[in-house]
């Protein structure tokens, strides 16, 4: 069974929209944020890796929106990582408000890692997430 | 047969990462605003709306990331709308680079309209949309 | 005296651009949170009074830009407040990393609070932060 | 005598905040991304010297806000290029609504050049936009 990894942070006021609440597209940001810590506790540092021209990248999202997030709400994103094929990770996420525990979105996300001639490369570091 | 609108951009700066491509992220950005030029050139103004307390609202996305823009890239974002259901609407949108035509990202973007009781309310003019 | 308010974050890599550094626009929403944060902290809730029709606006910002925050710093941002003119307020703020203790950015934002008409207004929460 | 460098654009709604006005940040993005187009209608193109090591990076920035952009606004960022010293460059810029002509920002963002060993370098590219 995979476990489930936990990051919470608060809402910062720029990051809401004229409807008062946060933007739907800073959701992708507080989700990938989330995956690099993710990552980073399991000992794969995107940058790093970036740096030695292996670069993770989405190939797909899906996300729920479900309850928005808004000025002062502290909440959680959850990362549980899944092997979707040989080349494939996915990453099922979630958006839990803390104040009443309600979902605010849910999604998966779907990457893979490409090395310097844009071909995927499962790196050692990458490969070891799955073999626990 | 639905029309699509189109509207071009340029990459600007800010919106790389430190692969030097546009962040992920960066993509829902370019389609809210493609979108929302959508619905101002059709009579829908989402500020209006916003201001008199009809929130347009996305309730799920599905991005497929196909390529990279990157510095200096100019692109198209198109959008096509279509009815999901009485209250929910599906912007099909796609992100194409100009240079050499490539598809960057497609995805459907499912929206509906709240008033401010947090019910959906589709307004005359959302409703004119598809009776064209 | 006045004393120093301290919030303590991480960088996010979505806030690097390609240069592998934290985006020089990125600091202003550092600096911004921060000061929101110390707002409510003091019982003046930036949210709320928009709710009002109370506006804090920034009306000048002076950056001084000193060292680079990079991929998994933890950094600290400064806050303090002086009287600038009857109307007129001013933070000092600074943004330090945590692991050399090494001033990255340091500055001064002006502010003043608009009621709805647009005009200069002092409510009595802000006044209230001037006269402990 | 300086000529001056123009860039037309509009207001994209997420930049907006909870006031329903671009946020105060959001003026870093335009101002850097006029900065960025001149530089490249001049010949130095940003990303390129970066890929070469050459960083072009903000030293101090000083920004004036007079007034506020909305939803649907079209403005113009402009952009004079100024020497301050033999490494230091200053630009000074204005954003203008484009409506009534109204000045929204203005400023003066100075930067210099370093080198792979972060010493200031000011490359022949960067050193020909002042001998016109």
């Amino acid at each position: 069974m995979s476990e489930v990894f936990r990051l919470q942070s608060k809402v910062r006021d720029y990051e809401l929209d004229m409807q008062g609440i946060v933007n739907n597209g800073v959701y992708f940001n507080y989700l990938e944020h989330a995956r690099h810590e993710y990552l980073l506790a399991k000992g794969v540092d995107f940058a790093a890796l970036t740096a030695q021209g292996i670069h993770l990248v989405v190939i797909r999202s899906e996300l729920d929106y479900k309850n928005s997030l808004k000025s002062g709400d502290e909440f959680v994103v959850q990362v549980e990582l899944e092997r979707i094929s040989k080349v494939k990770f996915g990453f099922r996420q979630k958006v839990i408000r803390v104040a009443d525990e309600k979902l605010c979105v849910e999604g998966l996300v779907i990457g893979t890692a490409l090395n310097e001639r844009g071909r995927p490369y499962i790196s050692p570091e990458i490969e070891a997430l799955f073999s626990a």
